[in-house]
Order: structure tokens, then C-alpha cells, then sequence
């Protein structure tokens, strides 16, 4: 199948279409036959994978462990934290019954309603529920504490308006779940991890993002406190890209986690949830990626180069094994590498094809170039090209996927920083929002403020965000009263 | 909490309930409140996911590729591969509404009676169906293929009686799914993934496998043929620990797999698919575990090396210091090591708790000993204890564990060997399989005869093993007509 770069929408056309486009042409996922549910594709996957593994060592670094939780929640087990059971029982998959039998005519499969569930089983939208039934066999002193869990799976929310990555019935996540034996220690991993996220953001995915604490009506349902990453897309709309959660002893009240303290008494358990999942994804296409498709940050790239060679029949065989060399120069750099010489594709169409798949750097191997000593090189995120030396090339090359990954970094937080400003006349922020963006905006604190915000403008209270000078934020762009905090304030996906 | 060896059942005792014991005092896993499922506990999980980065690796130098689909799978799609929907329709778990709702006494939820979906989903018990579904969609020309995609994910079966990793309802595993333009290379394709599994199981898990195809009666539901690993458990059951499956054109047609071929002409797809699953745990523990818990292959032992230091109070500080030195040399040389100076625990403790855990390899450092410049040094499979020079301990105890990986694998060929015998007297063979053990009998390649084995017996064929000689296999032992193979028999797991 040609592929017809023509076809890929543009940003400046229509932004949702190109996304939408490109997540398909690029290879990454595609809707699922099941309604509202994706598969991810193995390019797509490939990358999730190297997301994965990065974090999961980021995170095994502070002590956390793996584990396994299962993935049906008994129904009254939502009941049990009140605030959590609003935010998840509405809109989740459940299973009543445990067998199908051959239908009357013999063609097809019917349930059998003798096989009846006694109780409904739910598919885990998120799992603290299951977790803290199990945590309360786990912890019984202080010296139990801390437990520090993580697990890598799938969740289920029926969503009614889906997008592939963004949102989507099933998706795949990591979820942590600890329990500590202190307030303040519970606090401190909750903001811990939210720093393990923003560091894994800016690092790797090369997406800057703006750390805070949500609203209260932004909550994690069941948390007493959420924290944030919130990153600009290129059509000025923020994603929340990975939330943590100081969940007080929420859990360990409606699940009876109690241990015996230091000095001997019974407490509840203190909690902290965190997740990022596979909407990652979306945010790391939507910061970097252009007219031409996608563009990924070398550190994530599953391929990271291209060798490409372009000769008569009759050279073909000095390039392979120069090539052959070059591959084997890079892997002892630890560059990810693919050689790709199969004839039945002619090298504009290589071109094309791995500019949509955003390999970061492309080195073509032409016959006469090399008579001369040299290759052409091309950066995927400038589409700039160079003839360079053959000698050293592979430390030319992984010298630019570093260059690469700081540019494309600095261009994101240089479009974000264009496109954030202060803002505290209620009128021009209904003006400007239109337009996308990220506005610092005194707020009141009120939910009514909050509530007429998202009504008016389809903009909501992202977070507070942390780095943000607190000390005097002015009066409410709203209601006029006097401010509690500077609030960021955008339209969200 | 102490743990106390002399509550862990003996072998010889009770061999079932040794095993279920185990699994839980060795903090691998547990009972979920949840009927049939469990939770992997951290433990159990470090093991798993060693396997999982081993095998990982494996299927990808073959050119195996991951990808995700989905968990839930719509009714009908099983319905149409006919053997396929015997196998698997029958105890599944059935998705029938997407929400739940307040009750009238406002103390709980039930089910939404309006939110009842249009066809009910099913959570895949496996996922030939849904992924040949997608396939209909990227296979078109020959051009196309092979497609070699893995998932690593959760399924559920609902079985009626569960053990732990042996037969839960939930399970986590790998499901390889292949499409081939040529039945030679579908075939092939089974083949090398069953000799995967095979080097897997020898070489990494120390489990000696009789590989070997299966009896029709005992095929995966829509195979044509498949392909097995049978190992032998101390108690002389068989343990079928991983399969691999040759499914020629049946999903193809199925789901309308089609593609041009190289002349020209319309074809459908050949199939494989191959799986194994968190059933291998169960494998790991019944085939090297003695009366004092766990023994580990040191190749898949989350820590390798653990060195327990004994001295008073004025000596520590010498102790960690030293051995500080000697994590660092661990470390250099790739060895995974932990250094419990927890002086909350006495050292018999620890003994007793890393005996329980299978860590191959302990090192006591006591001040005493390491005056006169040695150290003591156990290995976990023979529990033999040496005073070696500390000068060195780190190369010492790196050759320890590849003698311990051998080892351990000598130990259980050797006694799958000692309980392997051929059997062409069938009163004989029920008196022997009483006790246990493999049996080479000649069968006639009937289903009468195999399943009067089975009800007079409870042994089965496991499998037409490939390494035993078939040429002149004699007269079938229960029917005394000519046999068509020599058949390995046994009771199994």
C-alpha cells in the first residue's frame, strides 16, 4: 500500500483530523471492532514499551515493587469509599454471568441464565478498591508499612465519546498504590511520584509540563488531594498527562487497614494513588509532530536511525556491506538502527514513510556520495540536510538524536511559554480562550466561579500550579472578590 | 510476623498441600476475595517478570513483534470458528451492562436495567478470534506477511476449581498470533516456537521438557495440530507448561483472512498461535522446591546473592563496610545481591526466611570468620555450607550459581529419567501409574482407547513425543491391535 503523505490532513486545516489521521497512517493504533476500545498497533506498541520501561526503573528506583491485582471488582467493594464509588460506579463494564450455551437453532451462542452471578463483577476502572481489601491481610504493625505497589494492566471506563490514546473504553496504565504509616510521609511519596512523572515527561518524551494541585471538583473521586502534569498541544489545549494522589486514610477506613503504630495503638493506614497510562501516547504525537507525521524524541524512537541506500544493482553489494559496518558501529553506541534495503520499495517512498513514522535521523548511503567520502544525513525535526563525512558518522549521528531531543523539548516549552499569559479581566480571557492557550487567572476558590468558568468557556481549572508565585494573586476575574491562588486556566482535552 | 518452617507440610506428607502452602509462606501468591482469581504478590511477581524479560527477548530475535487487543470480545465472533466455540464459549466471563446505579435505600449500587448492551461481551479467554478479526484488515497480499505479533495480557477462563498459577480463573500470560502465506511456513512457524519454549524451560527454569504433539482429542479448539512441553513434577504428575498450536486455514476462513499470492490468485491466511502463562510459575516451584521451601534457578532468582552479616553492635560498622565492598563487586559483575543488615531480625531468621525464598546462594559475614579473612558460603539446592577466602567470594559465588542452574536441571532430568519407563502390559501399567510417573505405551492412535485409559486411570496422553523412536511402536496395550505410536502417558496436572 502507497503511502500518500498528500492524504494526512493539516494542523492548520483541521488539527483533530490530522491527529486522528496520523495515529492510523503512522501505524501506531486503530479502532477495535469492539466499541470504543483500540489496538495498538506494533509500532505504536514499541514505543509504549520503551515508555514503560523507563518508568518502570524510575519508579523501582524509589523502592516500589511490582505486583498483580485481579481484574474483577466485586460490586459492593465500590460502595465502600462513598465519594469513590460517584465517581466510578457509572460508567463501567459489568459482568452478571459466567457462561454462554448453544442457541435453540444450533447456529450461534446465547447466556445461559442458569450460570448467574450472585454478585455483579466490575471490570477495575482503577483498582484502590481491590487493593486495599487485600492490603488489610498485609499490614498489621507499623513494621509492615511502608508497602509501595505498582502494577502495569488494563482498566475499562465507558467512555461515550472515544479517541484513540486520548480516551478510550479500555486502555493500558501502570497504577500505584501505596500505604504508609505517617500523614507526612504519605504526602511527600504522593508528591514524589508527581515528580517522577514530570521528570520522565521532560526527559524523555521531551514534553514540558506544568507540576500543580487540582480544584477540589477535580479530584480523583475518593483523594484528598490531586496532583498534576499538564502539557500544551499544539492547538494550545491542555492534557493531563499523569495524575498522583494523597488519598488520606480514605481506604484504610473503608476497608478497616488498621496497624499497630510505634507506640502501640491502632491507626488507619495512610494512601497514595498514581497513574499514567497509554494517553501518553497522544500527548507525546500532539507536541512534536508535524505536516509530514510523526516526530518522536530520540529516547523513545524504536527505531532511533535509517540507513537508507540508493545505487545501481551492480553497487548494492559494496553499500550492504558498508552499511552492514555502520550497523554494527551503532549498536556498540547503543543505537537503535534499521537497514533498509528492500528492492521493492524505491527510496522516495522510504522517505516518506519514515519521515510519517518520525524516525529521528535518516542517513542515506548513495553510491556516488560515498565515491566522495560521504552521506547525506537528514534530522526528521528540522528536515534539515547535510552532507557529511562517512568517517565518524556514527558518533555525528547520536551527537544529533541529543541535539534532536533538547531542540524539540526547547520548541515545545518556547511554543508554551508563546502561548501562557497572566490574565484577570474576565472579558478578554473569553476573547483570548477561543484561541487556545494557557491563562493565569486569580481565582477565589469557589466553585461557583469554577462552575460558570467551564459553562462560558468550555475552560477549566487545570491546577494550581506549583511554580507559580502564590503570595499576592489580586481579585477574581469573575466574581471580583479578593483571589486565593493564580489558577491555570485552559481549555482541556 | 515469624515464619515457622516446621508448619510448612512435608513432600512426602502431602505433596498438594505442601505446594498451596508454599506458594503462600513463600509470599509469591495468594487468594484473591474475588472467586478463582489471585493476587501475585511482589515476590512472585520479580520471578514472572524475569520470565517475562527472558522469553520477551526470545520471541523477538525470531521477529516477533507486540502489539495489544482488546479484552473483551464480542459474542458472536467466537460463534464462528465452530471447534473454537466448544472449546471456550462454555465458562467464560460475560459482559452484559455498562453501568451501575444508586440503589433506592442510597446504601449501594446495582445494575443499570437500561444500560444493557445490544450484544454481550465476552473477556477473552484467548484471542484468536478478536485478532483475526483485525487481521481481515492488514492482510491483503502476500507483500503482507508474515505478520508475527505477541501480547503479554490477562485472560480469564471460569474454571471451577483453582489452584494458584496452576488453574485461576484470571491468568496472566503471552499469546503469539501468526498469519503465513504458505502452510509449510505456518508449520515451521509452531515448531520453532515450541523449541522457544523448550530452550526456555531447560535453560532458564532448569525444568527438563518431553516435547511432543498432542493426541486430537486433547488439541487446542481449532488447531490442527498442537505442539507441547510436558514436564514431570516431584510427585511424578505431568505439568503441560507451555503449547504451541498449528491452526492451518481455519480462523483464515473464519474471519475472511484472504490475500493475493504471488500468482495472482486469492488465498487464506495460515495460522499459528502459541501461548504460556503464569502456569510456568507453578512448573518452577513443583520441580526444584524441597521441604525447606523454594529452590530457585539462579537464573530467574530475583536476588541471587544474600549476605547476612553476624557480629556485635562495635562490629557492624567493619561489617557494612566490608560488604558494601563486596555488593559493589556483585554488582560489577552482574550478579543481584542484597545485603540484610536489619538488625530488628535475628540471623536464624533470616536464614530460615531466605531458605523459604529460594535465594540460591547466602553469605554470612561474621566478624569472626572474616578475622581469619574467610567467609561462609551456602548454596540453597543442596544446603551444603563451605568456609571460603573472602578474597574472591564474588567470583566464588558467580561459579556457584551456574553449578546450581546445572545442577538443579541434572537433579530433575535425573529423576524424570528414574521414572520414565515403557509400559506395553496394561494391568502393569495400572498398578505402576498409581504411584506416578511417565509411560511410553503403545497406543493405537484411537479415541476409545485413549479415553478408557483415561476413566480406568486418570492418566492421559500427554503427548506423541518427537525424540523417542516410532518406527516399530508394537501392539496397542488396552486394545492389543497394531499400535500407531509410542504415546507418553501419565497422570496431570
Amino acid at each position: 500500500m502507497a503511502i500518500e503523505l498528500k492524504d494526512l490532513t493539516k494542523r492548520s486545516e483541521n488539527y483533530s483530523r490530522w491527529y486522528n489521521e496520523l495515529v492510523v497512517k503512522a501505524d501506531l493504533a486503530e479502532q477495535a471492532d469492539v466499541r470504543g476500545c483500540m489496538v495498538i498497533k506494533p509500532y505504536g506498541y514499541a514505543i509504549w514499551e520503551k515508555m514503560q520501561q523507563v518508568l518502570d526503573s524510575m519508579f523501582k528506583e524509589t523502592g516500589v515493587q511490582n505486583a498483580y491485582f485481579p481484574l474483577l471488582i466485586p460490586k459492593s467493594f465500590l460502595s465502600k469509599e462513598a465519594e469513590h464509588v460517584e465517581g466510578f460506579a457509572k460508567e463501567c463494564a459489568v459482568v452478571t454471568h459466567y457462561r454462554l450455551k448453544t442457541n435453540e437453532t444450533h447456529d450461534g451462542v446465547v447466556v445461559d441464565p442458569e450460570a448467574k452471578l450472585e454478585e455483579e463483577l466490575i471490570i477495575r476502572p482503577t483498582s484502590e478498591t481491590i487493593i486495599w481489601n487485600t492490603y488489610k491481610n498485609w499490614i498489621k504493625s507499623y513494621r509492615d508499612l511502608p508497602v509501595l505497589c505498582n502494577q502495569w494492566c488494563n482498566v475499562m471506563r465507558w467512555e461515550m465519546r472515544t479517541r484513540l490514546f486520548l480516551r478510550t473504553a479500555e486502555f493500558l496504565w501502570q497504577e500505584g498504590h501505596t500505604a504508609h504509616a505517617t500523614r507526612e510521609e504519605a504526602e511527600q511519596r504522593a508528591q514524589q511520584m508527581l515528580k517522577v512523572y514530570a521528570k520522565f515527561a521532560e526527559d524523555y518524551m521531551a514534553v514540558p509540563v506544568v507540576q500543580g494541585v487540582k480544584s477540589a471538583t477535580e479530584r480523583f473521586a475518593g483523594a484528598i488531594d490531586t496532583y498534576t502534569i499538564e502539557a500544551m498541544m499544539q492547538d494550545g489545549k491542555a492534557l493531563q498527562s499523569g495524575t498522583s494522589h494523597f488519598l488520606g486514610q480514605n481506604f484504610g477506613k473503608a476497608f478497616g487497614v488498621q496497624f499497630l503504630n510505634k507506640e502501640n495503638q491502632l491507626e488507619y493506614a495512610w494512601a497514595t494513588s498514581w497513574g499514567v497510562s497509554t494517553r501518553l501516547m497522544g500527548a507525546l504525537i500532539m507536541t512534536h509532530s508535524d505536516d509530514n507525521g510523526l516526530v518522536l524524541p530520540p529516547r523513545l524512537a524504536p527505531i532511533q536511525v535509517v540507513i537508507i541506500p540508493i545505487g545501481k544493482p551492480a553497487q548494492m553489494e559494496a553499500l550492504d556491506q558498508k552499511a552492514a559496518e555502520m550497523v554494527a558501529k551503532f549498536k556498540e553506541l547503543g543505537v537503535s538502527v534499521k537497514y533498509d534495503n528492500d528492492d521493492s520499495k524505491r527510496p522516495g517512498f522510504k522517505f516518506a514513510d519514515y519521515e510519517l513514522k518520525g524516525v529521528p535521523v535518516r542517513i542515506v548511503l548513495g553510491a556516488r556520495d560515498l565515491e566522495k567520502g560521504e552521506v547525506e544525513i537528514m534530522r526528521r525535526d528540522t528536515l534539515e540536510k547535510n552532507n557529511v563525512s562517512v568517517e565518524g558518522i556514527e558518533e555525528y549521528a547520536k551527537n544529533l538524536l541529543d541535539d534532536i531531543q533538547q531542540n524539540i523539548y526547547k520548541k515545545a516549552l518556547d511554543y508554551r511559554l508563546a502561548h501562557t499569559c497572566e490574565c484577570s479581566d474576565y472579558e478578554e480571557f473569553k476573547q483570548k480562550v477561543q484561541d487556545g492557550g494557557f491563562f493565569l487567572c486569580p481565582w477565589d476558590g469557589t466553585e461557583e466561579t469554577e462552575a460558570q468558568i467551564k459553562e462560558e468557556t468550555q475552560a477549566t481549572i487545570r491546577c494550581i500550579p506549583f511554580d507559580t508565585d502564590q503570595s499576592n494573586p489580586g481579585t477574581d476575574m469573575v466574581s471580583g472578590k479578593p483571589a486565593k491562588y493564580k489558577a491555570l486556566v485552559a481549555r482541556a482535552y
